[in-house]
């Protein structure tokens, strides 16, 4: 997905929350500021959102001298998440059909975002999105492509979302590989915080290469792309990868709150939506 | 009041938003945004908000080539208050405390403001704001003053809430002057958009020489300030008001809804608070 003229004032919110999240006093804040609005002024808006995400955090990151500023918000949401973790298995397992209720709940853990929102209640989403209808679902097309595929690529989204992706990752009964971020980036999981949730235990971890919250494909390792390539079969969760991956060929489906009204509007839903959606559907 | 960075995202916002109520293709978007961008590079943080919004509708009205891209949703704003108002006349007659009553059916207007928010439900404010608590009522300074002031200048806001404006100044026992902006900016009440509303008829209508959203008073002409400067008791309506005369020596009463949360902090209440605040208290 392009970004739109309507995502130039979230950039700006974003990285001003980014720069208080990292502690930077109101000078150091309004230097960073400065900074993205001289690169917005030069920003190709035929790029994707994360992709000026990517440029202010790294901004913030070298302005606070700290190479992950989230990490105490990550630990945080992945505490909390575990802590969930038992009830939410045993309302999987007691569940009538066991993968829906575990998409739905890889999509409630899709809330964990400090990029769109700055706060958000874990468990109220959990049980709203239990019952919520779908805006897009395109399940039986997912029961099909789980069936036939002798692996999936799960791409993850958010430290604590984690905890959730494990627990539809256990559902799957199929072999998966599930990548981070190339390093800390927003609240996005890396290869520590997806062993922190245990997903070292039920997939093969990878990295993506690229600090960018979302999988832009040209600025991830050639390795990555190999990877991304050779999939039979991609689970995209959250409004990142799907800024990044919208519209590809790929056999990718998206796991997702249209938290956004511009991802809203590109996928014709209203906000609070959540969405299975197969790509180019 | 000071603009804080905060405010930076919401300028771009609205110059986005006063773009396309012009409505500018995006490629004329664009290169408002861009200027805006640019202007927000040196923008003096020190001055107060209603600055910077004055010089970016100044940019849309020229890449539009209109000067008053309001004027259709202003015409129509009044419309609507002047339905409403035999009905809101006689509530104020009937009220136990009219002075009272006419003083949160003005606030209630001030929910008409195109810049904090692009939509608003007129009727359902009146019956908000009628039995809302204040979170400042500085009302027994006011009737105070209002006994003892030979008359007053009342500082006008949008078009529309300027028959609420009618209204109160009806009910009041002090001879008016009614100040407007000294032109067409956002969609704030100029002489014209005043005369629709009947203020011609109860009070003295002036205009301050200045296109800002707000009463700068240094970008306001000389007989305004003068007129400022002799006024015995000042009635300020709305945020754009309070922004540019916060912390002024005058006898300044504020009537507002605080609508945005930079506001709102910095007035100490929550968001969606409504305030009749004495200057300086």
């Amino acid at each position: 997905m392009r970004s739109y003229l309507d995502c130039y004032s979230c950039f700006i919110r974003q990285a001003l929350d980014a720069a208080r999240r990292a502690r930077l006093d109101e000078a150091g804040q309004a230097r960073v500021l400065d900074t993205v609005l001289a690169a917005l002024r030069s920003f190709d808006p035929s790029r994707p959102p994360p992709e000026m995400a990517a440029s202010f955090h790294a901004v913030v990151r070298e302005a606070a001298g700290s190479d992950d500023p989230y990490r105490a918000e990550k630990e945080r949401a992945t505490r909390e998440a575990l802590a969930l973790y038992p009830d939410l298995a045993a309302r999987v397992a007691a569940a009538e059909d066991p993968l829906e209720a575990a998409l739905r709940l890889a999509i409630a853990g899709n809330v964990i975002d400090l990029g769109a929102h700055t706060d958000y209640d874990l468990p109220a989403a959990v049980e709203r999105v239990l019952t919520q209808d779908f805006a897009v679902c395109e399940l039986p097309a997912l029961r099909e492509a789980l069936a036939a595929a002798p692996w999936l690529l799960y791409l993850g989204d958010n430290a604590g979302e984690t905890v959730f992706d494990r627990l539809l990752i256990e559902t799957l009964d199929v072999p998966c590989t599930y990548a981070v971020r190339g390093g800390p980036v927003l609240n996005d999981a890396t290869r520590e915080d997806a062993r922190a949730a245990g997903l070292d235990e039920v997939a093969t971890l990878v990295d993506n290469g690229a600090r960018v919250p979302g999988t832009v494909l040209e600025l991830c390792s050639a390795e990555f792309r190999d990877l991304f390539a050779r999939a039979p079969l991609i689970l995209s969760k959250g409004m990142g990868n799907y800024e990044s991956l919208d519209g590809r060929p790929e056999p990718i489906f998206h796991l997702l709150q249209a938290k956004c009204p511009v991802i809203a509007r590109d996928l014709g839903v209203s906000v609070g939506s959540i969405i299975l959606a197969r790509n180019g559907s």
